[in-house]
């Protein structure tokens, strides 16, 4: 470690003072932009950038894989996508050099709102600038020429990952060999900006929101884990739901899956329609709520073992807590331990300005047919959130497209999901398209 | 009026006396039911049942029609079905007696949250018990026994009026002669519960919530307006979204369909990216937000004419306010002038009991197969809510089915828009299966 790795490290902690998202990704590597200038000409100073990495880059540095990361994760391809990472898997990193930055507003390393900035001496919190995925793909970019890498052979992603393949596929095919653009789109839809609207304004109902100046130990954390549940319906499908739960109550919902963030009357959550037989116990703190003689019902009685709900002290009002309730309850909690809600505001409102073909002077269909590079577009015939009809049009209009399908009930979660599919699908096309290297002569 | 009138009407005048939203409801009839004892056991007392009729009863009272309203209407069924009723049209008032009863739950007259409990003299608020699809059905027959009406010619309805109907289905033939399920189950999924679930805790969200104890004049209004936001995305579909919108952005949100409730900043809702040019006022509740310099954006300019949020007194954020966006947060906005929280989880929770089978001691599919009456069961392809697959289950398993589509892209909400189409296969149902109201010699 030379003086210049110490004063980066020494900067990088520095930048990350108040973000504890970070501690759980071993082996991130940091680098720091001094200044980077944003599409809306917002000049960012000390421009923290993380990545990582696997394998090796070759003498030429020209295996190059380039994985975009989806809206919720991070650098750490290990961690959302590791069945296809490895030696004899589709990122093979015994013969790729496999890279993968996390974007502009994410909680994990990255610039965002967690992220000091060095002018004031504080987070940036609300005032951290709305990104681009144009700005991330210029971003990273930098960070690949400080890294003296001028040809990725392959960019792949899905979903945000996707829409940043789609746009780094626009450098054309000097700068990007070779795209895989999975459950994604070259324009957010309108359908995607409704979801997106609707969790943003869950977040803002949360009072401890409060404009996004929140404190550490006082953020709007049920807001988040709301409005990742919303999320988390456009990700999967009616389907995968039925499938999963049909009508079935989830029993031991108390201890496993309620809301546990420390709630107070004014959350409002002592209304969450807890049975007692749910392991509530009379001395937390919705012991405050006082319900009248009518609500202390009989179950009504759907799911035998469920009974009455009869202290005064707790939540009597009898309904049932069904496996699905519990189950989103619980994805929602867990999302809202590990994220920062004006991080999730700042990628949400990134998605909305996706669009290749801003500001190219060109319509989107002239932009994707500009699109050189062998590409594989790749959609779930369940996604609700980016359909298949989005990814047909992809593939129409890309000259040199391929088209795949993931069988899945799951929806838009499919493609972290179906990881034997991808490992074919990614292999196939990474051994059609990129056969020097994995020739078996190589 | 004779004198008992005049005692029903006092007392429907006291039971909702703090119900303003059934002042826009001219022509409603009302019945109150001394006693009423629910499924879960709990027995209400002086419960007013509101009803709305068109056409005459014949001497027989064999040509009741009877229609069962949606989540968020009322029995006034001209306001949401209004093409489908009139002489000549597929609920013929020249020729059928029409009576549409409003649910227990619903803010619009029959007993819920807003009924003053007389026990106590103050509305039930969060104390009104759970109510099931079947308390509705059993709680209506009572009225029909006083309006001594025995035999239903046909019950209709869509989404939580098929539930309804379905139910009434199962009294049996000499009830109910003929059956339309539009758009709705036999028990609720595991989706619905799940966009349900959601939908309540946006609203526990809203710390104006208070446990659902909160004033005439201080309800928790934007909770409400985000969750209908929520709803309304599982009443269209992603292709009506993308077709009606586009990525087209809205110049006149600012005044059209901003989420114009009395914000403090409090209530986060300074976050909301309604950029200088949408009218915002300089003068708003919104200039204590005091913005930094990074926020302070030139327009990404993903749409000419819009330019740059440059005041720091209001919202600089600068990014756009899609025509999507604005669209939602204006249906929103609307419903929560005309709904009512505590209303709104009722009536949710009462579709997740939902469960033909549910006590009857008996499968799913040998309720639906003891299901004798002619049933017509109508689909649209579109619906992401009451998916095309769960109808055709219900046509499957009803032995004496006829199954229809509605051709919409409208997803959930194509029952409440495809009028011309369901003229016609009501219609049509009708003058099948009761011919001898509808023959040209009657």
């Amino acid at each position: 470690m030379d003086i210049e790795d110490l004063f980066i490290k020494d900067k990088i902690d520095l930048l990350n003072r108040e973000n504890h998202l970070i501690d759980d990704i071993p082996g991130q590597k940091f680098i720091v932009i001094s200044e980077f200038t944003l599409q809306s000409g917002v000049i960012l100073k000390d421009v923290p950038v993380a990545y990582m990495t696997w394998g090796e880059l070759n003498e030429e540095k020209s295996n190059v894989i380039l994985v975009c990361h989806i809206f919720s994760s991070s650098a750490d391809v290990s961690d959302w996508w590791g069945p296809l990472l490895g030696a004899g898997r589709a990122l093979d990193s015994s013969k790729f050099f496999i890279i993968c930055f996390n974007v502009l507003g994410s909680p994990y390393g990255t610039a965002s709102p967690l992220t000091v900035n060095l002018e004031t001496g504080e987070p940036y919190g609300p005032d951290f600038p709305i990104t681009t995925i144009r700005d991330d793909v210029y971003l990273h970019r930098k960070v690949l020429d400080l890294l003296k890498i001028n040809t990725i052979a392959l960019v792949v992603g899905g979903s945000l990952g996707g829409m940043h393949a789609l746009e780094w596929a626009m450098l054309g095919s000097n700068t990007v060999r070779n795209i895989i653009s999975i459950s994604s789109s070259g324009r957010h839809s309108a359908w995607g900006i409704s979801c997106g609207e609707v969790q943003r304004q869950i977040i803002y109902l949360d009072h401890r929101y409060n404009g996004g100046h929140y404190a550490k130990d006082c953020s709007p954390e049920v807001g988040l884990c709301v409005a990742r549940m919303s999320a988390f319906l456009t990700y999967r499908s009616h389907d995968s739901f039925v499938s999963k739960f049909g009508r079935r109550s989830n029993s031991v919902c108390g201890t496993k899956s309620r809301i546990s963030f420390e709630l107070t009357s004014r959350d409002g959550f002592q209304s969450c329609n807890y049975s007692s037989e749910d392991g509530y116990d009379s001395d937390s703190t919705l012991d405050t709520f006082i319900i009248g003689k009518k609500d202390i019902l009989a179950s009504i009685g759907y799911h035998s073992g469920v009974a009455i709900g009869s202290s005064r002290k707790i939540d009597g009002s009898g309904s049932m807590v069904f496996s699905a309730q519990s189950y989103l309850r619980h994805q929602g909690e867990k999302f809202a331990k590990n994220f920062d809600a004006n991080c999730y505001i700042c990628i949400s409102k990134k998605m909305d300005t996706h669009d290749i073909a801003h500001l190219r002077n060109s319509s989107h269909e002239k932009c994707l047919n500009s699109i050189e590079q062998p590409t594989m577009i790749v959609g779930i015939e369940s996604d609700a959130l980016f359909t298949i009809c989005e990814q047909e049009e992809l593939a129409t209009h890309i000259p040199n497209a391929s088209f795949y399908k993931i069988d899945s009930y799951d929806g838009h979660s499919g493609f972290l999901i179906e990881f034997d599919q991808l490992n074919l699908m990614i292999g196939e096309f990474i051994k059609n398209n990129l056969s020097e290297f994995t020739s078996t002569t190589n």
